[in-house]
């Protein structure tokens, strides 16, 4: 991505008996996501989590998304009117809380 | 990036007494980590932490690094040589334990 471009990430933690539905977050929620944020969203992305960097360890978390926009204003624009429905359906993929972080594309 | 591509997340929380040096990070740690992988490193990014998903709230982590390879295979073996001298690298900008994580690309 770009330099300058803002960054919002979700990252599913993984803790002790916690769940998440790829497939579910890949071909409903993300797409529903870019959907409802049209124009403002620029790119999104989806990884799943394997391990941390030793193999056969476990990975931090289970799964992040990623969305990117031009700016903290439109993103804020973007999610203003779906914001309820966009969180709500985060139950029906994982029973954690995900760590939302907004960040600035330096490289 | 590709679907299937294989991506290593350094994520550096913010902690308490926490620092990091971003400037550090994106001219002097990163062009060497670039260096060091060569062919093997497919992509490479970097963001600085702004806040969580409310403005001015506090972003869970300071910065993140990212680094996109073929295979985990591939990834080890870009790695293997030069481990030590990356990681003994961290020490320069940050005294947090960054968690690692390495993930498969979805979308």
């Amino acid at each position: 991505m770009k330099k300058g471009m803002i960054k919002l990430s979700a990252a599913y933690p993984k803790e002790e008996g916690s769940y998440f539905d790829i497939d579910y977050y890949c071909n409903t929620h993300t797409p529903m996501v870019v959907r409802l944020l049209g124009d403002f969203l620029k790119h999104s992305a989806v990884e799943k989590g394997l391990s941390a960097f030793e193999r056969e360890s476990e990975s931090p978390f289970m799964a992040m998304g990623h969305l990117y926009f031009v700016s903290v204003d439109e993103m804020h624009k973007a999610f203003e009117p779906y914001l309820e429905e966009i969180m709500g359906d985060i139950q029906n993929y994982t029973n954690v809380q995900p760590y939302f972080q907004i960040s600035e594309v330096m490289i």
